[in-house]
């Protein structure tokens, strides 16, 4: 018998998605706030302040009621990694979040939004050329996370490539300090033999002056493969107001060769409990050339 | 922390399936008298009567060890919805079961059963041109459900066609009072390019005359892609002798062009408590020009 | 509401496999000591005597999160069954783990390691033509276990061919007293088109001379589709030091016709808890006429 916890995350809206310079897809969508999810995780108290974790996380579609982000993704594609913790940081072994991505939905108003995040469409979803590769979670990776110096945590995340590209690194550092978050990430991704090979570094910066917090992050991802970089901007904030956050975030875009991409997200996020929200987010996506996308989402995130 | 139930339930017969004018196949099989499924759900008390709801549910097939009830099925068919529940009712986002098929399972004595259901197996499965379209749960869907007026429910539910196809809708009404219980549900579905768009209605009635309870349905499937009427009759009853119930069901189908079905189905279904029950359950199928499929199953169905 | 139990294994290591004559592949790996899983399962008291029983249980790949064994595994391969359990025995319908497998876990120093265990591999996994046929766990069967005789028990396990070829017989033995163990399991399998017809039969014993214990099997495999028969012998010991066991092991497979190979490994298992444990194994595999495969995997193993 064993202390184990099932827990989760279920996220439906009714809405609009829109590409730019494509038509408009009315439907019931899942994930747009936060990917849905289910997972089980548990911790063993080792003695000597040391203790053995693991996790299994599992992406859902609840509108379509299918296992995973899209058909060919694993079962267990959000984390799935046991590992050690003690005083001295915690080692895990198997599938680990990358903290590119930690960073990018720390460092922006609309958190880990696939749907509705600038931040993360443009770093994780703005076409193959453009974005970081590797996904948000290395496979075949060991990731070190270190306890806290003060405000201060960092990380190193390498995945072997084990014959199929060479390896992933990466580092980040973060900051939380009375009313100021900052973080730093850099990642190199050769692992995967069709996915290019990408470089980037991410600069993140939070400033809460309540009832508003601030947001902004820069980065640039350098595609090896088809020598392109690309810049990504991203700007914004959000405001409690009554039981729930306006939200606002703004980002840009920019490749060396090929369109620039603004997009205009803003939102209110209403609260009915610590796990429970009901959302109404709007988003404006300009890439240049192309008539902008719109899309729009009402929408029940529930944690279970 | 959370307040999750795990739950489901797995049914596994030996026994001999037999479509009328094929071979018959002996084996072990899952499912026959309730689909095997496991699932997470729970509900989250917002306060002012209000409550957070959602059911995550997997079909699986116990016999061979693989999840879903086809090989091609969606890991979560059986449910995957999150919604909100109050004294005004309840809403669900995602994927809903259809009142259809609540109506289905309710009005026959043998409830869900795939397998051995006359009811069941002539609406839902019966050949492409005969049954209902669009499965038992419809993914994009929205989904009200009534409070209860006296013994009186009814629900509404809507499934967006996202570029693949129309729309389904659907509407139904039950009633218990004393002996009586009564249903009606009405389905249009359009969604789904390659489905037929059909549409439905069913009138089903019971009737407890301790320790004897009486089961009619009868409903039509409109096929309007090849334009043929189905119709379905179903009569039965169940019969408590000592821990358990002796089962009879007989149903007729029959399609304005293509040949009659007619289903007989008689059994023992008996208690070992609440949760777990043994079954001993015999089918005659008759498919008009073709001989008689004859199937029959031994079988153990647990809830966990 | 039910009493079910969550639970699992997962193991991860960093090393290298290498199969003999072939090229080594560094990397992260899951399951080399034991296959990660998950799984539900619980039983519930009928009263006099007589319980319910199931469990669902769904091997993984935590190093790139995927869902079984490899990629066309089915979902709940591991065990996927409901059954009755009384004084009289154990009898559970669906997916059952063969009794010839628990047989060659129990006595070899390894256990059930599919990354490591001469014994295991040689039994299983080495070459089409030379293993046992039909997997560790037979679909569509009904299997007994007997209570326990003093210390004996035994086990009839029976697999249905449902067209796809004949059907699978099991029996087996197992005996433990005082310092010994013995076991005896035989096996026939037909069932599978396009898998060999094999009868395999298998002689294991352990002798405890703690802190060594001593294990020996010996069995033998025929192939009737291509008339080969196959003989595994297997010798180890694990001694325990400190908090954990050396492990050693050594087996050889003698085919009638195609190379020998002879496998040794040996290692350390440390035991952090009962649940959590470090292991550090090497394994040298020789077949004859090709290079040896130089194998070895430092990594962490967690129950919960």
């Amino acid at each position: 018998q064993s202390a184990v916890t099932l827990y989760g995350l279920i996220d439906v809206s009714v809405g609009q998605a829109q590409a730019p310079g494509a038509a408009a897809n009315k439907g019931v969508d899942s994930g747009n706030m936060t990917t849905s999810f289910w997972g089980v995780k548990g911790s063993e108290d080792l003695g000597g302040g040391l203790s053995a974790v693991f996790a299994l996380e599992s992406f859902l579609r609840a509108d379509v009621a299918a296992a995973g982000r899209f058909g060919a993704d694993t079962f267990w594609a959000r984390s799935a990694y046991v590992g050690l913790s003690s005083g001295a940081g915690t080692v895990t072994l198997g599938r680990n979040t990358t903290s590119l991505f930690v960073n990018t939905l720390i460092f922006n108003a609309f958190g880990d939004s696939f749907g509705f995040s600038p931040a993360i469409r443009q770093t994780f979803t703005s076409g193959n050329n453009f974005q970081v590769s590797g996904d948000t979670g290395w496979s075949d990776s060991v990731k070190y996370a270190s306890p806290r110096f003060g405000g201060l945590t960092f990380t190193a995340h390498a995945a072997l490539g084990e014959g199929n590209g060479g390896r992933n690194f990466g580092l980040s550092a973060l900051y939380f300090g009375g009313p100021l978050g900052a973080g730093f990430a850099w990642q190199k991704v050769e692992k995967g033999g069709t996915t290019p090979d990408t470089t980037a570094w991410q600069l993140g910066a939070s400033f809460n002056m309540a009832p508003v917090k601030f947001y902004a992050q820069y980065g640039t991802s350098d595609n090896k493969t088809i020598d392109n970089t690309t810049k990504v901007l991203g700007l914004g904030a959000d405001w409690t107001i009554g039981n729930g956050k306006a939200l606002l975030q703004w980002g840009k875009l920019s490749p060396d060769a090929g369109a620039d991409r603004k997009t205009l997200s803003f939102g209110y996020d209403y609260l009915m409990s610590k796990r429970t929200d009901l959302y109404a987010v709007y988003m404006h996506d300009k890439l240049d050339g192309l008539s902008a996308g719109k899309s729009y989402g009402l929408g029940i995130r529930h944690r279970f």
